[in-house]
């Protein structure tokens, strides 16, 4: 499997992670189908979520291993497959926390699975709450698969528990973040721009930037310090990416995003850029606009001056740009090496230029 | 820690379990109250429904591994202590899954949250709706630890990747019994038997009895072949055992079981003991009793009166002994140890006399 690939060539490495991940949902389904045709028919809907991904960790993971010479592609396709798997855990479960039965304009594990049961003449919140229940043993399967792939990364067992323990840390702040995020909805009041911070980086840049990119490093044997330098570099950029998430949530365009602009107010997110607004002059005035369930077109368009007129856009985006400010310094003053510190220059740049 | 342990002396081999799990949480509460002051209570709270457990999984694993003349207790204690954590996951999990907010009358972790996001103002839907996302997260931590403890069971690779696999095995199974579980309430009409008999040793046999059997042996080095065994007797028993539960859910004492006699009838539940009567005489009689919300404590009286004059209840009891009659007789015929066969009986018999 890992003799025909070349250094640098990333379109074959990333090939290798679906690869094994085909291997890994093949192998699950047919074992699924001796139980129960229903458990087969979980396991491909869980590979379709998981297929959906743009494969974004992996592509971390890889950059990073072979910046620093690494050659065992299989080794590092467990590591990015993992990766990816634990992504595809904490989405299934986010929704079923957040009751969302829709991602990205498709319905998620929980969507099909109240289809399914409402087809089937059940009422509505008996169906929606059986779709959430499929979701939640759906989620498990994939945490337990994505520990499967970690520990098969490495025949080195110094290194299996390296990145193993760095699996348990992404679920362990992931956790925190979700907790934190859950608490906003109950407490009264908008929380500040350092807690929303503090949470976004829990439940996000964690998992998605800092652990892939150490992970990588780890495996290539690199030394302690770059691992730590690049964890750094993945906060700072993990979380500008998630305050530029929460400004695409108001002012994306829909077609890019594939996420309704409506959503995040309707439902009151507490955001980066709701908290921002929060500490202006504007809030009386927009306050009325988030968390209102019959918000319509129009008030979004008046919601959207607002935020720009009272400068929260302005001040949101200042701080998703110090924080790659950040991450450029710690790029900067490392001794990372030059393809790898390019990469992640390009990297911050994209977290803040994207519109999707 | 293992040096002062005696072999046979249980109540010893019990505590290093509980001493573990008390290490385990201490440390995990102590990392959570870094991140927010929340999320260490959440590991509180978690612990404290460890806490309730019997202990009776622990139990089979050290019994098994003591029989095979195992001394390392420091090893089997994390064995012990892992399934102890899969069963509070699946446990907390297959609560959400059941919109179940109390176990054993006394809040569980989805109650707690529940309650509290109710007693901040929050309508009992949206509360309801809170606990079960918490008790999402909570049974995701006590997974990735159940994984993480299991891989600290030995400091032979070989060894631990069995263990590994029995973990991921007893995962994959039970997800298939809940999702089965989950099924037969979107379907028309009662499953048979055999069905029942099927999702309960998935759902619940494989982990709580099988596995805790298997994983004792692989850890004492014991050969295949008897491992092998111990996971069949362990399955028949475990069959049993259930069996014996759905009787308990209808026909047992409240103040032993801790559980509502009127539980599983008003909520439609499908159980050996239902399934057994959908094919006597008496199911016409029986059925507008089964999934009845309003059942009153006269209904369950005249149930049961159904229940045992249509011979449906000495027909769930027959298939319990049954699997017992299976459990024995693979005992008798086994070689494993003395001592081992006559904790087996004892088991056999104490999981179909048992009253609570």
């Amino acid at each position: 499997m890992d003799t025909a690939i070349r250094r640098g060539d990333f379109a074959d490495h990333q090939s290798l992670v679906d690869t094994l991940l085909n291997e890994v949902f093949t192998e699950a389904t047919a074992r699924a189908a001796i139980l129960a045709p229903g458990y087969a028919e979980l396991w491909r809907q869980l590979r379709a979520n998981t297929d959906g991904g743009k494969r974004f960790r992996p592509r971390l993971v890889m950059a990073v291993y072979d910046a620093f010479g690494g050659t065992d592609w299989h080794g590092v396709a467990h590591v990015a497959a993992s990766i990816e798997l634990l992504h595809t855990a904490l989405i299934v479960h986010d929704d079923v926390i957040d009751r969302d039965f829709v991602r990205r304009g498709i319905p998620n594990v929980s969507g099909v699975y109240r289809d399914i049961a409402q087809t089937a003449g059940l009422s509505i919140p008996t169906a929606e709450h059986r779709g959430m229940g499929v979701g939640v043993i759906a989620g498990d399967l994939a945490l337990a698969t994505a520990f499967r792939l970690m520990r098969r990364a490495s025949s080195e067992p110094a290194v299996c528990e390296q990145l193993l323990e760095l699996l348990d840390r992404a679920v362990f702040d992931s956790a925190a973040g979700e907790l934190i995020d859950v608490d906003f909805t109950v407490r009264a009041g908008v929380a500040s721009v350092d807690e929303i911070v503090h949470m976004e980086r829990l439940k996000t840049a964690v998992y998605s930037f800092e652990i892939p990119l150490v992970a990588g490093a780890l495996l290539a044997r690199a030394d302690g310090t770059q691992a730590e330098v690049l964890g750094q570099i993945g906060t700072e950029i993990g979380i500008a990416y998630q305050v530029v998430d929460d400004l695409l949530g108001v002012f994306g365009d829909e077609r890019l995003t594939g996420k309704t602009t409506l959503g995040d107010l309707r439902e009151g997110k507490q955001t980066a850029l709701i908290a921002v607004a929060a500490e202006t002059d504007a809030w009386d005035e927009l306050q009325p606009y988030v968390g209102n369930p019959q918000l319509t077109h129009d008030d979004l368009v008046r919601a959207r001056e607002l935020f720009e007129r009272s400068g929260a856009k302005a001040r949101a985006e200042a701080l998703a740009a110090e924080h790659i400010a950040r991450a450029e310094a710690l790029i900067d003053s490392s001794t990372l090496p030059l393809a790898l510190q390019l990469e992640l220059r390009g990297l911050a740049q994209r977290a803040v230029e994207r519109s999707r």
